[in-house]
């Protein structure tokens, strides 16, 4: 994915501490990792942790150390074609799904390349980089957030097609939860509404222009629909009826034999799934994980409900502080909804599959350049999540903030809220 | 595709009028196949014009016939197996991947099958139809016309694919055509607009409910875009540069090696196409069609431009007369765009790739029961066309008309029209 | 499949006759097929009906007419793109997969393009081949009589693809047969023999040079497995135990998803079968047939015994009559065995898998030229058949006859005898 | 593979020695690898080194420990699942293609794992084994040396994939060769001749029984077909001929889009090769390898020769000793043919392809029980190679060894000699 910012931080020395601290939050994620554990690609969609780690900081040293800081030494020739993604402007690289073949360089070098570009990114802050080039830092910093999700999601893959089905994170308890209670429906008025980014902060290209939107009155659940309630879709033969479905998703769950989320899998007649903490028996009263977008939707219509537009979930949460359940919690699974009034779960647990396909807003433009490939090359074929999840960081989400996958895609945390018309 | 009218014809003689006038055109597009022409599946996406004519015909029998003709009879039990299109609630159906492998019965007997068919229906008809059997009768009729286009872009792919690129009607002398000239873009303010259907005449469902859109000022081309423009793209190596496409557009055309639009090939120097009256050499100046979404896209990214909006286009439109080269002129090609003032060629010709995924309208629900199977449950991964094509019967048509086919889909009569933000 | 004629026929006037018969049984065999019902392609390893029809007339238009009758016109300069097989040295040709594209010509037209060969012919008689042109008529004629077999397999795979389960010929009660009885195990002494075709009729290259291989003893059964005894195998749980299956067989029938042979289907919990007369129900008593080597193989290791090799069938067949059920009867089907003492059934029924390669006799040249594109070049990844079956001409078998197909081959009437060590 | 001893080692001190030999070599052989270059899988064919190391652990383990040795505790239960390789009465295993996925146990510790089994064998041993046992363990060994050579060929295909080309030891210069010299054909009479393994040294079940074959008067070529010679072969066009090629080769070659050998690739003009040693200059002088049957036959074909069987073969090898350029030289690549008399190069350097299917010997029974899983299972779409390769231990070689691979198979050390008819 990419992105770009609109409005630099201005206080270097800000900037410099932003800088250090997702960087090390990096690190952090790597620290459990083997070697071979960092290196291989569970399938083509993912990609080894190494090469998240690598990718990040190629990303610094590419696109703010080799254009703007004199005398820069590259680590190594070869890493130019080893760690570029799909940067088209900047030259052949290795094909995405043959990136788990790279068992060399090994992780402690990848270590060692990150602590390389650090030192040159101390050096050119010392400096004082340019505004445009303190804006590069910084898009640089929100790519790199968006990789740690990835790095983790990418990793839960892997540990899921191990039979040890180990754990990333030591498993823990899930301690007591209150039960969620039953879900209410909270309304809004709609009508002409402000959706998208503007101002001083950093967001990505897609996230803007700010524009108005025209919406109908709607309601929204007041909470994310749990586990419990999921199974109890699955247990009425859910995925047995053509009629709840789209006609791609039906073609996918037939063609993929899918009969319940992804990691859900059974032991001795009861229901566990695979997190970061190792396989779990299913909480009940946990927002429900790993769907795809046919899966939300097949949900929805079940319950008699529909999945909300990306502007009404906007319009709602605008008022909201972004406050939730993000990965520097170390929880790394979704949590059930604490007792409370108004909407609950709008940031944080699981990301919110939207029915908006990723489309552009009104007079959308991609950025010129290498760092303008480019949210808009993926508007196609993709639907819009909202609100972060467990593995998102959390000075990473916004209000404004448009995730996108294609409606098969279930290695993210990927839940669903319900809507309805008022 | 499926279908719902809001309203009926009152008058049951117009109604019969237009029962005859529809099954009259389907036996005429008929008339030029042998048996094996309309049995032959070409692939996947197509269907064998035996099956065209038999499956609408079953429509009229299960839907109209069956549950409201006291005393009729089934012509052949089979059929229903083998001429169910997708309607779940109806039962098991011949795969549609293997529709061709049913050399019986033969093209007469499904000729016979149709005669039986309408025999009833003039039964019916004169007994004096409720009025919600009337509206059966009115969808079944707009359902037919949609599978008269594709029985005609279905035998244009069949005959594409034989060497001899037979035609389906006599070839025929281009004629002269005066140069469109330079496009023009002819501004709209955009505000709030009324978009969709609305009122008595017939509509498939997804074309309501009408309601109200924003749209920001556009500039719409006033014709569409001709072969010569597009081969101009082409000669630009438009074809090799992936900074014009979107990235799923990027993958298909490299994993499919296209390199221009379906259809077009090479004879000595020359550039020609296949056309339903044989291969033809290609006419600059008529619209380019046989284009995917993703190659329209990136024609206008190219040209600077953009796709419109569906709603843009419906804005548009909505003043002009349904007038344009439909399939009753017998042309069945493309033609050039005409001197003249204003918008040119909205109607007819190819339909108009939009950049709007083919989403619901807000409040919109899906019809009840078997027909109600459904436009929505094609609402992912497609996008919205507008206007109808050279293959399109007149009267089938609509301002508020929504086709739609995924991105890639390059059989239909598909071209574009350029937009761009006043 | 190609072929080389080591003597000809040097009576003109039997060869007259031979052709004459042989192309008459072509007509007839296509005689109760529609133009759809031959033109279809129901999978890529088998061809429509008026291919075969008019690729053996290409054949003698081709190899004899062109290059041999002064004068002669050729019917339709396209037919030679569209009716070589794979003749590399004779040009390009419609790809395999697609022969179920070419709709036109028309069957009829096929018919039309017969006699014009067949007149061709008779006047080539009529001035007297010179002996290597007389040699390719005979070719020819077998190369026929091999696609009389592939054209009634084929047409009974494209039958059963459609849920009517036409017949191509009128069904007809099976009548009584007697039980075969208990399979016999008759035994061979081995030593060296002769094996392979010398002398002054007609053979495929590869059925030469004759030579002399070492046999150990060994016994063959004196029947072929029946439809009863392969079931007792599938009720055993034949398919569901690795242990007896080839490495690749097993894969195959996993991926796959086969559990019994091909065409075998219940109906009311009564086990039928697809047949050339329609569907029918199993005759327990008939010789099993439509089965893969791997199931031929897995079936005998189930049973303690093997597959003969072809040099064993070869040695024990050397001495007996070419006689048995083969297509000219026009039962179409195998038959029970009749009660008798020896071997029975060597002949006609069902090809019986052998446990041979299809490799090169010792000294096997392929012929020079057109012709001699070849049995030697399908020598990889294929086993020998041998015998005849129920679809074979009579007059086109011969005990040094080697047929060959792929281990996962089904769609022949392909079954087995059982062998063991003496 | 699998195996089967006939007679057994007496001498319990002697078996000692060759076990911890065999162990040691195959540690030596992980000793270069990190923990990701060992634990990543390069395609389906092709195993983890970790995996080799563990499989052929576990199978002392299971086959020997478990049911032998009183009061032996397992190492990690679940290395049961994990490292099986097709064992189908064993029970479940990983799947063959996600033997990658397997990223715990580290590296270390499967050493450890060895380590505990080395213990237990030792122990096994000072009791003093069974006749049988000392079978199982000799079987084991020979088991183990065949995993060393996969070990070997599947790195070399691993590091290939790496656009570093990484060398699995030391790039070392080639030295100068004399040239090889023109080939000489050598004649042997034929006759009948004794086939297969008999008497006391251990062999594989599928190389005997010993038993008589019939071979015409031969040829064979004095050493193996080099690098120069096959260029010459290329660049006359050989990838392009079809009439040189196997028809099921033709198919791959060009699906494939081979244009030469594995691993040959251009640098600045000049042809390179990847090896062991990383990407070396071709040398024109050694044996060309890592060909495909297809590509060896197709050679032999465009030089007017043919393959030898592999009877032929072993007839001829009889008489010499086993000696050549084995894996334990450490060059671990082919070498030229040193000058001399009579056959060169029969043993080691490349595997020699044979135009024989792999094919049971008369009166073949696989062994009972689980090590009977079985040659036998792939004797179907399989050629014999004789001989050995630099990758091949040399105390595992026979004159009677018998190895097959797939016709397509090209990452192992494969290449060939000619043969003709006297």
């Amino acid at each position: 994915m990419a992105h770009v910012s609109r409005k630099s931080l201005t206080d270097v020395s800000a900037l410099a501490a932003r800088y250090r601290a997702v960087r090390e939050d990096s690190r952090a994620l790597g620290a459990p990792l083997s070697d071979a554990d960092a290196t291989v690609q569970s399938m083509p969609d993912a990609s080894p942790a190494k090469w998240h780690l690598a990718h990040t900081t190629w990303f610094f040293e590419t696109m703010v150390l080799k254009p703007n800081l004199a005398g820069y030494e590259v680590f190594d020739d070869s890493y130019n074609y080893l760690f570029n993604s799909y940067y088209e402007t900047i030259g052949e690289r290795q094909p995405r799904p043959r990136r788990g073949m790279i068992t060399r360089p090994a992780l402690d070098e990848i270590f060692a390349y990150r602590a390389h570009v650090d030192a040159a990114i101390e050096t050119l802050m010392e400096r004082g980089p340019a505004p445009d080039v303190a804006e590069l830092i910084e898009l640089g910093c929100h790519h790199e957030q968006q990789h740690q999700e990835l790095l983790l999601t990418d990793i839960l893959h892997l540990f899921d097609q191990s039979p040890l089905k180990p754990a990333y994170r030591d498993p823990q308890p899930l301690g007591v939860a209150a039960d969620p209670g039953e879900v209410r429906f909270i309304g809004f008025d709609g009508g002409i509404v402000e959706i998208g980014h503007e101002g001083d902060g950093f967001a990505f290209d897609c996230e803007g222009p700010r524009h108005r939107a025209l919406l109908e009155p709607y309601r929204l659940a007041d909470r994310l629909v749990t586990n419990g309630e999921y199974l109890a879709f699955v247990e009425d033969g859910g995925y047995r009826d053509p009629l709840l479905w789209l006609s791609a998703g039906w073609g996918t769950i037939l063609g993929e034999g899918w009969t319940r989320p992804f990691y859900w899998h059974e032991r001795d007649g009861e229901m566990w799934t695979m997190t970061l903490r190792g396989a779990q028996p299913l909480d009940l009263n946990a927002p429900v994980t790993h769907l795809s977008y046919f899966e939300a939707d097949a949900f929805a219509t079940w319950a008699g409900k529909r999945l909300p537009t990306e502007f009404e979930w906007e319009n709602a949460a605008a008022s909201l502080p972004v406050e939730g359940n993000f990965a520097g919690s170390g929880r790394l699974r979704p949590k059930p909804a604490a007792p409370g009034e108004g909407l609950r779960q709008m940031y944080g647990d699981v990301w919110e599959w939207t029915r908006s396909p990723f489309s552009p807003y009104p007079r959308f433009k991609p950025v010129e350049g290498a760092v303008g490939e480019y949210n808009g090359k993926f508007m196609c074929g993709q639907f819009v999540l909202r609100g972060g999840s467990c593995a998102t960081p959390e000075n990473h989400i916004r209000t404004t903030y448009r995730n996108f996958f294609p409606p098969d895609a279930r290695w993210q945390f990927s839940g669903l809220r319900l809507a309805e018309d008022a």
